[in-house]
């Protein structure tokens, strides 16, 4: 029985998390449970999974959360769980947690700290989190070597490649080939992309996603972050880390070997996939995560370049890596206002990547050394385009 | 610099591991080379790679070898190489190398008793012939087990294959894929199969082979007998081998794990690739093998089933792995024949699969227990099968 922690509980992959769990239960316990301010959801997870503690960060949904609890269930073993409310209580309980593996699946850089304070306490993190790769990889990595603790990517494309380098010589990878499956406007013209409405964004043709990440998708940032991503997780030289549009979203990634070998990961999309691999690693996986893949049945697995001109967030990525040290924080938190005002309608779709492009030429140059100084530019770049994105509107 | 032994030197993957080592001189020395009567292009690869020992099994062939080498080198460097001749030298030979490694490039049953040779001497075997599996698969096995010899496949499928297993846990593993180009025939209505001509059926669209590999393709014997193969050496029950149809020949097999995940193996179709990973196995891979394969030139990977009707070789091999011990030694002796008689212009491309089944009618409930006896299965079946396509025109 390995006891699990998931903090993100309620969104999209925390609710897959707890799918695998529920058809594993012979395997997993859940020992802490922790979501944002969805507290009816987190109300009806501590009644089925029973953890040891459970967080809200969210003070007023807090005080439902316990209202919740304490009167609608006549059954009182749900007292079992001890409940916690802020970024240092939930913290602590990640610290205290009996979980062998994090699942860090919060959305943003408010997941940064969680994982930083699994790593401190040992613990294996399953990271679903690209945000704290993508501002604190430095950190993230050097955190994770000197606590000896495993960091299993959980973005399908991250744990492609992770699962297919376990039988690979370090010295035998050239490189990295990220798929994209180019989101829902891969044929759309550029002539189109202005009047592109958020509805129309977070219809993915392939995954079901969470919003922030349809729309990261959608511009084609979300390769962009996985590239900074990938930088950290595998470390290697942005031009080692390549992209490539795949439409079917089978091929999950690929490495490019030495000799000119591709070794790739196929499977029906499927976050249960990876997020059953993170769980078990380094031990076997568990069977029956994912529906069999019948590739006749697909019949065509197709490859195209990106298109740099309609998704220049790919290049910008590179450019980032190649650039200052906290060029990625900029570009990830310039993005994070960015997407939050196209949907909540104050800009149209093409200023995302406008408002990611002035915040670089504004704060591309800044460096950090330590997590106070990183805090510092995702704040001050975060306050920039927060103003910045409430007055446009064209 | 790692010594090999090359048995089959001036076959299509004799040339192709000898190009290998040439690139990587600094990598390896060439210890015995062994060819079967090709004595003019065995003459000038000892010139090229001065190899310890060189084999010739034809006799005729052999005198000519001694005279050729005599006279015709201003440098006597050549005669450091010891010349051997027949079956009973080439293997003693074998046994006596210095090589860590014999690739068993001979086609056919006759490869049999160099890999029963160089794994006797504890001497890894890159395997590129598929007969002494389909055959004598049980005996070879046996023998790399006792010896503590690697065994390595050389065929680009279960390369592949073994190449993906290496960061597998055994008990991940559902299935292995085997994929097939389909051959020349893959789209040929089944009413023109009569009148295919071997000048046709040898022109095979992607990899440039041997001719009896090639009529195998065309009849997909060859998956077949790669099915048989994969049987010993993946130790798997015959329903656990798949086999799809991929024209495009750049997957060249995957495994199915148990969580859903598909692991495959892509490059441009190059045999230097299974190759130099048998030479270097279990260390890193030889830098720049292959051609890199650019995904996005490729465009398209599709997938077929394999259509029993027209190529009903590889649902034969699975009922030969079902039935005695013998029957999958009756479809390999008789698939050999029938071959030959096919390229002699003796029996019709259709009569190749109707002799196997008249063979397997009349001997594929034949067990053995010896290597002796697995011979004694062969001899009966290669006279048998002789006598039946010598008299045959249709």
């Amino acid at each position: 029985m390995k006891p699990i922690a998931l903090v993100g509980s309620t969104g999209s992959i925390g609710v897959s998390t707890l799918d695998v769990v529920r058809a594993h239960r012979e395997r997993f316990s859940v020992d802490l449970l922790v979501a944002g301010t969805q507290w009816r959801a987190l109300a009806e997870q501590i009644r089925e999974f029973r953890p040891a503690i459970a967080g809200l960060s969210d003070p007023v949904g807090y005080r439902e959360l316990k209202r919740e609890l304490k009167v609608s269930t006549v059954d009182a073993r749900w007292e079992e769980t001890a409940l916690v409310c802020g970024e240092d209580e939930i913290a602590s309980a990640i610290k205290e947690s009996q979980a062998k593996v994090v699942v860090a699946a919060v959305v943003g850089m408010a997941g940064l700290s969680s994982v930083l304070a699994a790593l401190e306490s040992h613990k294996d993190v399953a990271l679903a989190n690209k945000e704290s790769l993508v501002a604190g990889g430095a950190l993230v990595l050097e955190k994770a070597r000197a606590c000896g603790a495993h960091l299993v990517p959980v973005d399908s494309e991250h744990s492609a490649i992770f699962q297919v380098l376990q039988g690979v010589h370090r010295e035998e990878l050239a490189s990295v080939i990220l798929t994209a499956s180019g989101g829902p406007f891969r044929t759309t013209p550029l002539s189109e992309f202005a009047a592109i409405t958020p509805q129309q964004a977070l219809k993915h043709p392939k995954w079901s996603m969470g919003a922030k990440i349809s729309i990261d998708s959608a511009t084609m940032m979300n390769k962009a972050l996985e590239v900074i991503e990938a930088r950290w997780l595998f470390d290697l030289d942005p031009e080692k880390i390549e992209v490539v549009v795949h439409p079917q979203s089978i091929v999950h990634s690929m490495v490019r070997l030495c000799d000119g070998t591709v070794l790739a990961q196929l499977s029906v999309p499927d976050m249960k996939g990876p997020i059953g691999y993170a769980l078990t690693y380094p031990g076997p996986r568990l069977g029956g995560v994912m529906r069999s893949l019948d590739l006749p049945e697909v019949r065509e697995l197709t490859f195209e370049p990106v298109d740099q001109r309609r998704f220049p967030a790919v290049s910008r990525a590179r450019e980032c890596l190649r650039g200052a040290k906290g060029a990625p924080v900029v570009l990830n938190a310039a993005n994070e206002v960015a997407v939050e005002a196209f949907l909540g309608g104050r800009i149209p779709f093409l200023q995302i990547m406008s408002v990611v492009d002035e915040a670089l030429g504004q704060y591309g140059g800044e460096s950090y050394e330590t997590l106070d100084e990183l805090k510092g530019i995702c704040s001050t770049v975060t306050e920039w385009a927060r103003h910045r994105t409430q007055s446009v509107r064209e």
